[in-house]
């Protein structure tokens, strides 16, 4: 291991990626500190970039680092740093906004028109040996959360957004579409939250038998019927009644969302956080007779990392369970191939400067 | 006028009405008020049953009275009523909830499954001369407030309840698509709240021309374009920059919906307070991105009828501008022919006991 | 056991009760239900009662039937009973709103100024034979939970009710001032929504030992120092640095409520939801510069006591084990002095028609 | 004029106040602009420290230039200044969190703890020629607002967030306790906020006589009675009924507080604005039973002063009506004097450029 490379994984148009030694970056602010990523999850969208080349109007136009899911270790901080000191182990929040605009200053930083995001065009990566960041952007992981579920963090800090976007209480019900990484994590954070019955849905049913065992009070496995047949079966099958107090959609899917909103009981409130397709037929009349709060949720804001963090180190939210493999860095295309293909729930890959 | 008879005006079937005596209604309960019906406005819903004999599941299997915007003078009140007292001037409140289910335990009246409510079918309607309601769905007008302004608190109740979901406070930036009369009357109310821009936005220039005078800072006249280029255009040519922070569709059209979410700024907020199409193309991705919340407004709720007595009390809202004329009640079917094919903006309807 | 009998324990004037036959109370409404009451709690209100006679203005002017912690057997339903049949197993939610004043209709139903509520003179309590109750304030208790657990729900729905006024949720820090009851229940509660610190303070170690075997995860006991004093010791002994995201006083004591203002942390939230002294020294400045939410809490009003049942059926909460000792009818007195005497936690007395 | 003087006007110890050149302060960071001072309103607190030498745990413990209300025109800016241009007339925000804490991330920055605020020990104030600060705590002010108005600013800010604190909505009835200048602002915006009834309270005529004409609809001179004899009378004399929706003391009054608790309504809100002892005799069991929610206020934060531009320029607040004058920097430690003898309402201090 040389300490002043930095070899990282790099995606320079789709399904062309290759790896790179860039400059080892330095402190830039006196509040910065120097991380060595440990590990890093591959999500979702990295595998969009990586096949598509662009999400939505975020268009990979030079070659960039790909990964933003990542666990490091504390090597260098900067003059003014009182919460870190070399050596700690970090979960690290990818996206730093600009603390100035008006959605920053009122605490909703997740909606900064200014936010320096890794692994969003033009920003690269954390796919990489060495990171920058914001003290406050790492969260100290305590010494009995280990480095490999500190990866996890990002997803879980998805998950906890989502559910804080459905007002969730204590014996209230909740319904979530899609039992991805995300889906999973939604349902083990509202039973945090403390939700009485939580059902999973998905189309496969080795995710729900994995649901059951990780969170979910119940699953439902939807039907080639319409939306409202589907909600109507899933609400008697689970005892649901009138309907569900939230419902989450971790999916994405045009007829998941449809059900969704069939599914919210008056007064209900259903929150988006899956990406799918830009625009569905959608029941807005059921919106409106209902009086449904419908909710998007964007990534994670203020406070969420840390909840991320305390639910992890509790054991209320077991994020090893979902880490089906650990791979080498000089693997990482082929943990792509798995991801794409579906194999496992969550692949993590090992900093470059990580033994073997 | 013989004060025994209750002469209504009926519903049989689409284009099929009539006018009969109905039993005089009689007090069931302590708390009862016996009410003759002085004014009635006409709701597109009342026109809706009268053209198609239906409105979603709601179907008019029996002939039922029509009309539910009411006002009134008290003419009996029971032993237990302590609020009215006969002669009292009143707008109505027409829809009486269960008063013991979750829903309206927990103040969202509006949303219990065992409402009563007028001219819904199987209900009758107020088109009648006499009218029984608990007192405290009797809201007592001031004396300086008439009682045709009265007859318009129903539809002033519908804008205070959509615009409260909205969450306006001063200062803020609002867009309403649709100035027909819950519209313009959700431009007065947005006013009321603070709002400091308010968009009014419709097809006809005339109506447009009206909501400024009205309540609007502010109109646009949406073209034959997409949605993302109607709101474009919405917002440079009203300068509201990044986005409205609230939008209200009281259109329920489909392209006015479309370009709601696209005029919302990240984090604001959308209500959908008109009826329309049950299913529509919904961008649901940019609801998710831009974390906006959607809300659904159904009716009015608890202390909506009292807010719109006290704005018409008030003169914050002049509900008297929207009354294009008032008919004796033997010319009623005209008027819902006159709604019906658009003219003017609020038509009443005589009680059948009130003088000509 | 003759069916017609109606046994009640009656307080006549202060340390003066007696036992006497009542009317057995019939129903008046079609959503009514008879109730054989089984078990009754007694509470710190009952003992105040019958020690004073009187609580703030609330004054016992005649003989008044004590109790209002009941579990109970329906053996009638009214004609429009739907939701219950003789047989089921009861909680009673002992007050009943009047379900037509502006409180109730925005669902604060426990803020009704016609509250009739038991045991709260001049309306009798549950400490007798049968008891008659609207439907919707029986809460049926699954089979897997017990009568005498059912005379649990009622503190356990103070407790809620607390909790709920601190918006507690995942992650947070509380502190509730006193181990009586409904402290102990409060940190049970706070455990259900999530806080991952719960420090439960009182002046007697065998509370704190109880405590912490119970929900709490610290102890702390106050010296006689002052509450800034014993404020920052409680702080640094338990970790809380900064501060408690909220502190719930369920002690009424003055020291206790000064010293929760200090323990706040910046922003925070400090409930008050123990009765105590009417006016006492209190830090405004600090409440002020802390910019502290302090809210009072004041019975249970929307959904409390379905929340209760649910929390004692999921087993998140364990009111078997502050159950004390049961006892006969006959020894209610002696069950007065007993808890006068601070004996034990919660004491039950069995329904004069529970077999001995 | 010199460009580079800066004279700056300085307390040393109470009652002994100097002027003096100050360094001209420089641009630290590439969003900072330079302002030179155009008017200096004078507060509450400035006389204070200057009286007192200290407020709470805040000493002057070395010579401090006083002043936080300020207006000025820009005269440079930053290299990544882009929402303002030399020349810009621009009111002050004086207190500059550190955008990193755990309140400042949250939206709270007011709560921050390394908050640099002008006039609060160690941190120099506004009474000087020139002024640094971040681009995004200056705010533009419209071209027919004038300079004088741009001081005022800052209380007007005060009384936003105070208000804001309180929820008002269009319809409820406000009792503001104190007619000083955040009083006075106080009822300016909870009208502005839509309230129907705004009673403006204090113990002097002439600023009762003040208030009505500024803002309040009825007014209230309190006796020497005790609270609840005050509170009584105060809701019988402005019928106000069963008590305020919500209650605002901007008097920090030892009998104000008292009657605050006892003029809110069972369910309503009390904001404690003003500052005054730190410890007063408090009703708490009328928080408790009435559910009153409590809360401090202190200082603004997000949104607050952009809000109160808004105000001010759409006229719905008058600021001009609060200057009682305009005075030379020169004149300050006179214009100190004036405001403690209680002259006037609010007095303005010239910056030390500004022509005579």
């Amino acid at each position: 291991m040389a300490e002043e490379n930095n070899l990282s994984f790099i995606l320079n148009k789709p399904f062309d990626v290759s790896f790179s030694e860039r400059p080892k970056p330095t402190l830039k602010d006196p509040h910065d500190v120097l991380v060595a990523v440990n590990y890093t999850g591959i999500c979702g969208s990295d595998v969009h970039y990586w096949v598509e080349g662009k999400i939505g109007s975020f268009v990979v136009e030079k070659p960039m680092v790909l990964g933003h899911e990542s666990s490091g270790t504390v090597v260098q901080i900067g003059s003014s740093v009182t919460s870190l000191k070399v050596g700690d182990k970090v979960a690290l929040e990818p996206g730093i906004p600009c603390r100035r605009c008006t959605a920053c200053l009122s605490g909703k930083y997740n909606l900064c028109d200014d936010m320096i995001f890794a692994a969003t065009p033009p920003y690269d990566g954390t796919l990489t040996g060495f990171w920058v960041s914001p003290e406050d952007f790492c969260y100290k992981l305590p010494s009995h959360v280990s480095l490999q579920e500190g990866a996890l963090i990002e997803p879980l800090a998805v998950a906890v957004h989502i559910t804080k976007q459905a007002s969730i209480t204590p014996g209230q019900t909740v319904v979530v579409m899609g039992a991805g990484p995300v889906g999973l994590l939604c349902c083990a954070v509202a039973k945090a939250y403390g939700a009485s019955k939580i059902v999973s849905v998905d189309i496969q049913p080795s995710r729900l038998d994995f649901a059951k065992d990780f969170a979910a009070t119940h699953t439902f496995t939807p039907s080639r019927v319409s939306a409202e047949e589907n909600a109507s079966n899933l609400l008697s099958q689970t005892g649901l009644g009138q309907g569900a107090d939230a419902v989450i959609d971790a999916s994405g899917a045009e007829p998941s969302i449809q059900t969704s909103i069939h599914v919210v009981r008056r007064g209900g409130v259903y929150v988006q956080g899956g990406m799918g397709k830009p625009d569905i037929s959608f029941p807005i009349m059921a919106l409106c007779a209902k009086e449904i709060t419908a909710k998007g949720s964007f990534r994670y804001g203020s406070g969420d990392y840390r909840l991320a963090v305390e639910l992890v180190s509790s054991r209320k939210v077991d994020v090893k369970a979902l880490i089906t493999k650990t791979v080498e860095f000089a693997d990482a295309e082929q943990a792509f191939k798995d991801v794409k293909e579906g194999k496992g729930i969550k692949i993590l890959i090992k900093g470059p400067n990580e033994k073997a």
